[in-house]
């Protein structure tokens, strides 16, 4: 049945009756506000928006995917911040003849990804419109602890790393060519694997700035250093090209560090660290933080695309 | 200039340029997410989405008036919680060839909105789309006090509202003709002028169910009849007709009680209050909880619309 079939009342029963909710929950769907834990009397708050045919498509990505993706985007902003999810809020708009299960098959993607962190869907919204719309707002909690914000890094520091990249960025380009293989691209594409748990754990160990990467590595790097005062420099060899992002990059033309360094999406985490630091579980160092300004690559300015803009892409 | 010369950084750095901050903001936009005071270890949050040719039309809504009714949407279900807002989050969809002063004129709007409850616009996203799109998530702090939900109201308790119901329906439906007057209906639908102060205040003066006006009167009351498991019956002549409003019904052949009873936008709030309960400032009683279920006026069932459904409206 389509979404006009049910009403908007209708969809919202749907689909909160798909939902469940952790311990830091207080109040749940159905009010006009929820209510949720905030243990340490500070709240953090991010909100990310995908657009259909622009951050998704949906013959690319089935709903779960497109739900997984979205709580994926807004979770690791809260775990680049150190602090740990706990809820999320979900502004939904879609057109009027959308299977009603493809709505469904979105909450129980969100609910999954959420779950993986102890988070739950607490909230939302939904509407009538032209273009399949999914905005949604994460919140968390610090722990404690200080925020780790973009602008602490220091000359001397290491850049490390948590999590993958450039594996949903072949998997884009993979789809984009037509292919439905290597299914570990294409998978890294429709559902990011998040290294959530590394940044509490980074916070803990003392990073001194931390970004998760959406924009693509270099140009997240590039944020911190801008933010921070300081140059960045990555080194090349950090970076292991799997055998099947080697592979498709031979059969499709692509450098895989195309991949590596310019693509977004798999919301890997990159921190920086005082020297001598002991990476926590997760992280591997990848460069150094030097005075200046700017990224290189062994110690050069990067060639190739670093990163994307929403309205010139 | 439209929003593709700019592009997305170069947008969000004009839009926060113009934003500024309240107390609560501990950590504003420019990171991967904000960081909000929740004192009482506990946050209230809300999303409400409005699209461009379903909820606003630039024709009829300056950019500020409909950051003015985006907040107002949100702020009003924090404060039917009982609770005073502290943080908006955005998620604007726009149109490539938008222009940049409407993207500006829109944070002025929602920055102006929260400033009348001491709270800011934090953080949130920016994205290309076909259809013009504002999502925006509200937090706030309940002071302390257990929410108000829409489930505690009673048998016995009084019915009472803060604020105006049908001058924005009314409005809408002038705007809707071709007609640009009244003057009064027609700014209240563009700007809304919501009772947030009431909230917390009926909270303190123990209300026992509370609801923000947004679906139309019966159809909210109806919401906490339904979450109560009661009745609730109004007094029709508990509502007074503005002399603009009955020019306006005559004139546009409309029963003012059409807006009055059915109309959404103003974002007054209804709330139950233990019979006898001096009611706060700016709260009126308009009738009664009993036994039963649904809505009545005057003990009849009410005729004509009772709210409206996105999808079906």
């Amino acid at each position: 049945m389509g979404i006009a079939g049910v009403g908007e009342f209708g969809l919202i029963d749907r689909v909160t009756a798909r939902l469940s909710y952790g311990t830091s929950v207080l109040l749940g769907p159905g009010d006009d506000a929820a209510v949720v834990a905030a243990p340490d009397a500070r709240v953090v708050a991010s909100t990310d928006v995908l657009v259909e045919g622009r951050h998704f498509r949906r013959d690319w990505c089935g709903a779960q995917d497109v739900g997984h993706r979205a709580a994926a985007a807004n979770l690791a902003d809260i775990a680049a911040m150190g602090a740990t999810p706990t809820a999320l809020l979900v502004a939904l708009c879609v057109p009027a003849d959308l299977p009603t299960e493809w709505a469904e098959g979105l909450a129980d993607g969100l609910g999954a990804e959420a779950a993986l962190v102890g988070a739950s869907v607490v909230g939302g919204d939904m509407s009538a419109s032209a273009t399949l719309t999914v905005a949604v707002t994460a919140l968390g909690d610090l722990g404690g602890r200080p925020p780790v914000t973009r602008s602490g890094a220091r000359p001397g520091d290491l850049v490390a790393l948590a999590g993958r990249t450039g594996y949903a960025a072949a998997g884009l380009t993979v789809l984009s060519r037509g292919f439905r293989t290597p299914r570990l691209l294409v998978e890294a594409y429709r559902r990011p694997e998040v290294p959530y748990a590394a940044g509490p754990a980074a916070a803990r160990a003392g990073a001194t700035a931390m970004i998760d990467v959406s924009d693509g590595l270099l140009a997240d790097v590039g944020h911190v250093a801008r933010a921070s005062g300081v140059a960045v420099d990555l080194r090349r060899d950090a970076f292991e090209v799997p055998r099947q992002m080697r592979d498709a990059g031979q059969a499709l033309g692509v450098d895989p560090y195309h991949w590596i360094l310019g693509g977004g999406d798999d919301h890997a985490l990159v921190a920086t660290f005082p020297a001598g630091t002991a990476l926590p579980d997760g992280w591997r160092p990848v460069g150094r933080v030097t005075d200046g300004t700017g990224v290189t690559v062994d110690g050069a300015a990067p060639d190739g695309p670093t990163g994307w803009d929403h309205f010139r892409a």
